[in-house]
């Protein structure tokens, strides 16, 4: 079978991906309960003309320019290390924990500074439940980032081989891929045989937090028979991944047998990997779900390395006939249930959601979740709007991904062009990341956040001020807008030309309103004087 | 200056960009005040295997295989006749007129075959102005189509060369390839020399309604000084193109003199074309609009070819800081006023709206311009829910588009990666195209369009079944679709594989579900048995 295609694609480095931009740092020194620590926040600067501030941007690209053999330099070493012991004298090392003692951790302060909020809100956001910061001591190459709904959107990106098709170090260099688009984490979906290795790799050059699902590894070790599964060996695995550093965990905890019957009558029965494996197991064996039975163990070992549950929704829709289906319902008031369990151990959630869902059905999905999982950060896959556009449903469910992070759900994950069809190569993750960041920053707006109009005015001014560089490196992806810029305007001239091809010279409206903006100030004054002489009302048409 | 790019594309015959589709026509015979007419209403016909019964959907691409030197069958010649007479003596001609009269039309026949509605609820909703049937009597080349908010919603593209780039060919082969990929109608923004000819052409081969601003092509009279534009030249410039059978005309008629000034604190000012021009030359003069003091004699030259008005919204957000306005909602009362003027001509109205607006200021779009405009269609341009994505404005803007297009929004002006940034060429044209049927579509679903779910279901059935020739067949781009299933598994087996690429044979949900549920209601029904021995619930787990 042949690899998936790799195309070098016209931008590999930071600089070449981000020109005008320069990856800078914000530095403060906290106060921590283990002494002062100074913290390096990563930004894009883009640098603007005609007298403009430069803007910083949130950074997900992590260190540049490292050697994958050595992986990213440890920042969190000695945030983590007192942690390391702590968790082996059999006590919580989790930031919920910390969270709810009240101690703000340099993570927290971290997250403060990247988001522009309150130390002390990201930790009593942290304490309620209502975000998380999925950082497994054992990952300390980790840059700290926060996932809940009063913070900004974050988006997943999945890599990971599969059987078919893709190499080691190709899903490495997607996940650098990824996260220098714009990923805030990435879950390695890998099923193959190198699946330890590969997620070795993975982690040691992974800046962004790193989610699994450890049920595949697992279904590997038993020779692919869904059966075969015990608790023992999915235990052995997760502690496995554990140490290793896997951040969170996808747990199709809520996949209970009685549910099973009721997706007989979909039209996609059930489409979740995981979810499927599972019902598999139960059906063979007529006993519920292990991973239900055994939740409290599992939440015993995660709180030792503070591994977040992502609680997985294996019986979400797969159709758009399938969507708010009693099935799916059902799971999500078992994630509530399970959710509160693992607070009960001091360990942090975020519940999985769908899926594919028409538009007027997703509101539904968000209160739901808020209500049953006791406002814990929702993550949804899309949701997809529409089933009819295979090779595009990186656009069909960038629509529902942006009205349900607008509604408040806290994590996006990303679909590629390829969804449906194949593995997505470079060029799918790229646009996959961009629609999502694209939908993420579109909800960020509608709800407000403080951070995100200013990116939005500042691309705005640019442009009505034909300061095209500043446009084109204010842009999500600063290379292709100034390449289709080029296609039809290719001439340096034209970076200053007060219009472009669309409508050519005589009829920009930008620049006819520049003119008419300065006339219009002398035609009031003039107006203003009459007005005075005359006693007239300065209003001439009809209502 | 170079040419826009025109690759061939893959796909450039219906055959072509739609395998296992043919064009048929749902015909019937209807009888009219004009007598019996056999109506002809082209559908695409998707082939399907596994027993399924074949699909029909909504077909946009008109006539195929025709010399565009012949231009188009006159489809509606023998309908439109009796109305030329009518017209030069003095009569109204348009849909609304015989709406309101009670009258069905052909063209009314032919719109509720296409939508699957009766005919009598196509009068009624033009008779009220609900809906409207843009068709110029001097169109008879143009397949009926309807906008109005209980329809499915429509999607329009915009062709037209500019002084700066593209050709008359590539213009007529813009529109043929718009219509291919599912464009409703298309407007004419072409600035150029040769706008009389190029329209010509299009005209006579457009199964689509076309519509123009007429304002640039009176501008190019004056040599492109607006200061320099009368009602009088204005006025020959609509008669030639009423003569030539343009069926809509955005008019910016609501950007009166009092409104200019409220544009002075905005961040992108005014980003019409048409509205800028217009605002220039009431600065000018200072002298209120002239196509609003006018008003009323352009209604009587449109009513005596049923052209219908699409009142521009000159005044639109050029950016998301400048969304929902005081200009702008000033201009819509405006256009409120306007569309009961042009109804007291029985002429019928659309309203154009914006533009960039984030996502939570939407709704209030829609609900103004219903409560304003007395119901009248609405047609939008996006919006756009974010301005810092240059180059990929066909996804900020489909976000906008499906949530503008559930509330209510009757039609869709499509934007292409190209927006803002330079004029789009095929490639451009076809990715706008399919991520506006995208939102169209999405908005059908979540209004709940009796014919909508149908196509969704049948995708998703063809995809749980394995079925992977019909589901890229079902597809909106089957060639896509299908090259990338290819691009990892080529081999003509995996058509009918069990399994793709994304997970590999073991992994596949769908496989293990079909597998579970012929084994789960075995396990049902022996459990049935048990239960009807014992005694006993079956529910085993806990709550």
């Amino acid at each position: 079978m042949p690899k998936s295609s790799s195309p070098a694609g016209p931008a590999s480095t930071y600089a070449e991906a981000f020109p005008g931009s320069t990856k800078v740092c914000e530095e403060q020194t906290v106060s921590t309960l283990a002494g002062p620590v100074t913290l390096r926040v990563p930004m894009r600067e883009v640098a603007l003309s005609g007298g403009e501030p430069p803007l910083r941007l949130y950074d997900t690209s992590g260190p540049q320019g490292q050697d994958v053999r050595e992986g990213l330099p440890k920042l969190r070493a000695p945030w983590v290390e007192p942690r390391r012991a702590a968790s082996r004298a059999g006590h919580a090392v989790t930031q919920l924990h910390f969270a709810r003692r009240g101690e703000i951790t340099p993570e927290m302060e971290f997250i403060a500074l990247r988001e522009g909020l309150p130390a002390e809100f990201v930790r009593s956001e942290v304490a309620r439940g209502r975000a998380i910061i999925p950082a497994n001591i054992n990952h300390p190459e980790l840059e700290p980032m926060i996932i809940g709904r009063h913070f900004l959107v974050k988006i997943n990106a999945n890599i990971g081989n599969s059987v078919v098709s893709s190499s080691i170090e190709e899903e490495v260099e997607k996940l650098r891929w990824a996260t220098l688009w714009g990923a805030d984490t990435a879950m390695d979906l890998s099923t193959g045989r190198h699946i330890h290795e590969t997620r070795e790799w993975i982690l040691r050059n992974s800046p962004v937090p790193i989610g699994t699902v450890p049920i595949y590894q697992a279904l590997e070790k038993v020779g692919g028979r869904p059966e075969d599964l015990t608790w023992e060996v999915y235990r052995d695995t997760i502690v496995e991944q554990c140490e290793q550093g896997v951040d969170y965990f996808t747990v199709h905890a809520g996949v209970l047998l009685r549910y099973i019957p009721m997706t007989a009558g979909r039209v996609t029965g059930i489409v979740s990997r995981g979810g499927s494996i599972l019902a598999k197991w139960c059906l063979a064996h007529h006993t519920e779900n292990f991973l239900y039975t055994h939740f409290r163990e599992l939440c015993e070992i995660m709180r030792a390395y503070d591994v977040s549950f992502s609680l997985g929704d294996g019986l979400r829709p797969g159709s758009i006939a399938d969507a708010n289906d009693e099935a799916q319902f059902a799971e999500l008031r078992t994630q509530g249930e399970l959710t509160k369990m693992a607070w009960e151990h001091d360990v942090q959630v975020m519940n999985e959601g769908p899926g594919h869902v028409p538009m007027h059905l997703i509101r539904e999905n968000m209160e739901k979740q808020l209500a049953w999982c006791s406002e814990a950060p929702f993550y949804t896959l899309g949701p997809l709007t529409t089933d009819v556009a295979p090779g595009y449903d990186h656009i069909t469910s960038a629509i529902g991904a942006a009205m349900i992070g607008w509604y408040g759900t806290a994590m996006l994950c990303y679909v590629t062009p390829k969804e449906h069809l194949g593995l997505p190569n470079r060029d799918d993750v790229k646009a996959g990341v961009i629609a999502y960041k694209i939908a993420a920053h579109a909800a960020d707006l509608a709800k407000g956040h403080p951070r995100a109009r200013a990116w939005d005015d500042a691309l705005s001014k640019a442009r009505f001020e034909f300061r095209w560089e500043d446009q084109f490196n204010l842009s999500m992806d600063p290379v292709t807008a100034r390449a289709y810029h080029d296609e039809t305007l290719p001439a340096d001239g034209a970076k200053v030309a007060h219009f472009c091809s669309m409508c050519g010279p005589k009829f920009c409206s930008m620049e006819l309103t520049q003119q008419l903006r300065a006339e219009a100030q002398k035609g009031m004054a003039e107006k203003s004087e009459e007005f005075r002489k005359a006693g007239e009302i300065y209003v001439k048409s009809a209502d």
